[in-house]
């Protein structure tokens, strides 16, 4: 769709919606509003985009964002080496160490498996997972997906996987969240929080 | 928000944000996918954001983005110079020129009276507008701005202004679309189409 009598602007367009959930429509919204409103903006982006594309790369061992070989966390001595935590993404990880709750080392996936889109082990990296786990110092393996349809499968695969290589894996629990009321938790997770109850 | 080992993609997750529409959440979710999926499509993007921001300018005669000092349909001289339609947005004219039933000028506003945001005449650039539309060739100018509170409100102040500047100043005309049935139409709509019967 042309849109403006620009081929830089065309193109910027068709760019934007490189962007996740990002479609025709808004992507013409958003250039407009960057070159109307926001001519400082586009710079600052676009030199965020070239400096992380150029920088970013994936951190050895646990396989996080990091501009380094390895990242702070893996580089973290006095945590301790037998516990390690798999998650999905980057923004989990965040969220457990923003708990303050545990104190060992992860597994970044970068992903889950999904095979309706074509996602398996290979794609996220399962492999460099097993290697990981497997360093001889790692006792125990927390599975901490999300608890989606395909972030279980994921723990799953993991799950069996590892326990036939002798490791101790557990899952995050499932129950009642913090703060609500019975009322008004779905079934599921009240049928979860029995069965494991403690 | 730090969610990874990196101030490149933190640095790339609020510059994201300038994005409209893109929250925290989103522009992690964007961030992520680019690093992780799409690493080309960053560059990609990056360039287009630099090229748009250097490339793109305003034609001088309609306001609309273009990267000559005027742009090709104010340069196309077999248009009707007595006829001039003033839009929100390129995309509002697009439309209008895929209609293909439009052949004089436009003039762009890149955006509305919105006093609630502060967003006032000298804003939307009117003083040019006016300029342009008393240049002694046009004689009616056509108010496409759209059919929303700030769109009729805008309408409303052009149409003043440059009736008592002595052009003729006709709105499109509010009815029923095309294709639809009445039963589902709403009322204010019918009611318009009513006293616009022709």
């Amino acid at each position: 769709m042309t849109v403006a009598d620009s081929s830089a602007l065309d193109t910027l367009i068709v760019a934007l919606r490189r962007l996740p959930g990002v479609g025709a429509k808004s992507a013409s919204r958003m250039a407009f509003h960057l070159l109307q409103h926001d001519r400082e903006g586009t710079r600052v982006l676009a030199r965020a985009l070239e400096q992380a594309a150029a920088q970013v790369r994936h951190c050895e061992r646990c396989n996080t964002f990091t501009e380094a070989p390895v990242c702070s966390v893996c580089l973290d001595a006095r945590r301790d080496a037998s516990k390690l935590c798999v998650v999905e993404t980057p923004a989990d990880q965040a969220a457990l160490e923003r708990t303050g709750a545990f104190r060992g080392y992860y597994f970044v996936l970068m992903g889950k498996l999904s095979p309706l889109d074509g996602i398996g082990p290979k794609d996220i990296g399962l492999a460099r997972l097993f290697e990981r786990a497997l360093d001889g110092q790692v006792s125990e393996v927390i599975l901490a997906t999300n608890f989606t349809a395909e972030g279980e499968a994921t723990a799953h695969v993991i799950g069996e996987a590892l326990r036939q290589r002798g490791l101790s894996v557990t899952r995050l629990a499932r129950g009642v969240p913090a703060g609500s009321e019975l009322e008004y938790v779905d079934l599921g997770t009240i049928a979860h929080a029995l069965v494991d109850r403690r």
